[in-house]
């Protein structure tokens, strides 16, 4: 398990503890990592920041998708007077786009839609504050004048929370993106909203730090954002939810209250907990413009291997045995179907790692301080999964190559899966036990309707399923060579009332948005959603934040 | 570092890699483990459940020693026809104490009293419900008939939130006692509120589990109460707040509505995360009646090593050098001044773990799943350490029972503070780097006004710091001969003032309840307290719910 060994290992027919034979099936990586178990965006390779990739204006708008929604009358329409309002307050040129006293629809595209070319807005107006008190005067006076307004941070959402839905002004925090301090003793790092969680996360790697949050956007969504939407990702199985490590919280009410509850401290118990509400509140009650977040050590020593399974039964156990085994170093336990691999195979020409095909793969990553210790720890759980049968084939990565190699595996599928033209995915959580039933029910559904088939002819390329199994998190995804009515009236309501017979999650991680908000009844009951709505009342009684969204 | 060795090695003069050189010096455990630093209760060795041995009558009542609390004139009378009322609905005898139509007082006083014997109330009626639905008939019923009430748990709290201070109705969960459920796969808990957390641990550690919360009053502390205050205990340093590990709560509002939001699911981004509010709530707007919480993996590897340090300084570098290298098994780190440590001697009789005396200790414990490994880990620690003379003296458990005598010395603290007459406790969070300097900022006030001294004419015996130095929490404590005016004149609102120039926590792990109610402005904002009153005012419109405390 030496790092420097620029291969990787097959356990099938080598001796664990042997180096000698070793098979070079490893490739360079050449895709940026990126992944949808999370709100996320896709990227180009080499391109960072990324509002400006948003598709082009072949996007139909969500208005015409969803011709049930409504514009409420009760907002204003956006007047230059408005518009002046703001170019005097936020000086600046740049902080505003204004697409109402001229046309200004190229520069306001990339703000009105989505990565997944799904929604689309009619947005006139973006403002881009660069302070909490340029944000508190900006929802002052659009809570005085019933202006809706659409709070944005890297616009990687997936689930339509981030861009409007008609009018609604785009309120933008890319340029508050400041880290305001670090402590080092602590680990408590305290940063605008507006900041990208991979220059958060390198600026953590030079004080030996990682943020407790890792997703395949990393590169374009904003802290904030991240934490408006309570994003999971990769690395919840071993540092926990945000609201476990999120300490402080600096927001902006409607009324241009500043929330200013930015606490650095490990424990507070000076009266109720409040921003836990914002957090995944997706933008629905008020703007987070800063966070202080609790972030633990780097981890020196990073293993990851991925394994061939003969069924989710094995898959199981194998998650049980390293739960066991490597304990306190597993940091993730990703679940891959073996028709996952094979589209991603097909999309991308990529070469898998192992040689034959299994019905399953699983990924595992330990983060530890010791790399003998861990290594030691993950050859006690190859041997044993090995001699007991758990896993078929398997390969440790030997150096970084490696290990981005494998988890390209796990994190180029949302992207690849998109190849036949478009994707119905369901961001689930279920019981283990019985969350891969799900896909199983879900193709024979769709394959007794007649949709699923290899020509053209039919609408389903496959049903697959992937996710987070360390989180009990799977992702039900139905790549499409078109969408399709058809295909949509078997999936709906049908995988919700699954969900919702095993007590599980309609919405794991993504959040509700646009497009998860009719739903809400499957995971909630309705004093939860009443109670709820309380919530919105009283911080937001106008309701102009992020309207048509959430509840 | 074998276990079965059953002595502790002195650190000093002996080769760390040796085993030969071993000091007996580590005597039988005698005392039971408690603790100040969280919610918590003494317990008389060999009694596990202790609202009987609340204290006497010869504690002052609550509205005396507050003489400005008045009671509330809107509250009404309890009535026959109330009684009556209760006792129908909960049918059984022995639920329902009452001290309304005839005199109850000898049953009653335990629950008006609180084991600090600082704070006693008039309450005349105590309730005992066995399920949800009956804490929702009784709510519902006081809300209706404007009764006050105060929900109780173990009575273990530090801040006078679980007893009453005029005649609210006493809601004792200790009936409701059930664990629902448990997922060995996931390690999810469901139990109701009044599961001793005790009970729960030993129910878990059969399954190999572990409660992610621990505290000194475990046998006696329900776990419904645990969550009600946010209890920090001795193990958020690795598993974290109760905020991120409990996943889901059942809790009743006081018009009677059943909050369902009992989630087993890790990942639920379905609306508002309104279970939040009641963490920490204190009872202030509903009454938890159960909870679904992640429990970890049971550690097979436990070690703990306690040191003899010269200065704060290297206790400060003694933290950082723990961080870098137990890093992921590091699972307590907890600091006793040498003050603190002598009094303890003083008042226990019993004999410390070093021989020397220094002006600083430090507790040190390690969970980890492989013995061989932790303890390279820790040698390497105490190596460097050593070398760098960091610590001056130290010491290493061997088996279990020196496991416990060394804790024993940082969790018979809060016990015997009190073997003068009295103790004035401050549980505080300030920034590590300072944490140590409000101790002898007071210790110097106090000398100068001439308070403390070694003979019974000072009221004061000493100033003392011990905490959870890992979570930046100081217990500031000074043990008093007798409470004395003069003494609370220099204390407060120095203290307060002092740690409100740090921007640190008045209560960073006990609450508000009665006793730090008019405080909480040091800590919080005008603004962030008029919004917590917002959401005490959308739950609890009547104000019956735990009145004259917390907001």
């Amino acid at each position: 398990m030496a790092t420097s060994t620029r291969v990787a290992r097959s356990l099938r027919s080598v001796k664990l503890s042997s180096r000698t034979q070793c098979i070079q099936r490893v490739r360079p990586v050449t895709q940026v990592r990126w992944i949808s178990g999370a709100t996320t965006e896709p990227q180009q390779p080499g391109e960072k920041r990324s509002t400006k990739t948003a598709p082009a204006k072949t996007v139909k708008f969500t208005s015409e998708t969803y011709p049930q929604i409504q514009r409420h009358s009760k907002f204003s329409q956006l007047t230059k007077e408005h518009v002046e309002y703001f170019k005097n307050l936020l000086g600046s040129e740049s902080a505003v786009i204004d697409g109402v006293t001229k046309d200004a629809s190229e520069d306001i595209e990339p703000y009105n839609s989505d990565w997944m070319r799904k929604y689309r807005g009619h947005a006139k107006l973006v403002l881009k504050p660069q302070s909490t008190e340029e944000v508190s005067k900006i929802l002052k006076y659009c809570n005085d004048n019933m202006l809706a307004v659409v709070p944005q941070g890297g616009n990687t959402g997936l689930v339509g929370g981030s861009v409007p839905v008609f009018d609604e002004i785009v309120i933008n925090l890319q340029r508050m993106n400041q880290i305001r301090s670090f402590d080092e003793v602590s680990g408590i790092l305290v940063a605008d909203a507006g900041v990208i969680l991979e220059v958060a996360d390198n600026f953590l790697a030079e004080k030996n730090h990682i943020f407790p949050l890792d997703l395949g956007a990393k590169g374009s969504c904003q802290i904030g954002g991240n934490v408006a939407a309570n994003a999971g990702g990769l690395r919840l199985l071993r540092y926990g939810s945000l609201h476990g490590n999120v300490l402080g919280i600096e927001a902006v009410l409607p009324d241009g209250t500043i929330v200013d509850d930015l606490s650095k401290l490990r424990k507070n118990n000076t009266g109720y907990d409040l921003k836990q509400l914002f957090i995944g509140g997706e933008g629905t009650i008020g703007i987070v413009t800063a966070i202080s977040i609790l972030c633990p050590q780097r981890s020196p020593a990073i293993n990851v291997a991925y394994f061939g399974l003969e069924s989710y039964e094995q898959v199981q156990n194998l998650f049980r045995q390293a739960k066991s085994k490597l304990s306190e170093i597993l940091s993730a336990f990703e679940l891959m179907d073996g028709r996952t691999q094979k589209l991603l195979v097909q999309a991308s020409g990529k070469k898998l790692p192992l040689e034959g095909e299994y019905p399953f793969y699983a990924l595992i990553e330990t983060s530890g301080s010791n790399t003998d210790h861990d290594s030691e720890k993950l050859n006690s759980l190859l041997e044993d999964v090995m001699e007991n049968g758990i896993v078929s084939d398997g390969t440790l990565a030997q150096d970084q190559t490696q290990i981005q190699e494998l988890w390209s595996c796990r994190e180029g599928i949302p992207e690849h899966l998109g190849h036949w033209g478009g994707v119905y995915k369901y961001d689930l959580s279920i019981p283990i036990a019985s969350m891969y039933d799900l896909v199983n029910d879900v193709r024979d559904r769709l394959t007794k309707a007649g949709l699923v088939g290899d020509d053209d002819s039919y609408p389903v390329v496959d049903v697959v399923g992937y996710g987070h199994m360390g989180d009990s998190n799977l992702h039900l995804n139905v790549p499409v060579r078109s969408y399709d009515k058809r295909v949509e009236k078997e999936l709906e309501p049908f995988v919700y009332e699954w969900v919702q017979s095993k007590n599980g999650s309609i919405s794991a991680e993504h959040g509700l948005g646009l497009q998860k908000r009719p739903y809400i009844g499957y995971s909630r009951s309705e004093i939860m959603v009443k109670l709820m709505k309380q919530i919105k009342d009283l911080y937001d009684p106008k309701g102009i934040m992020n309207p048509y969204k959430y509840l």
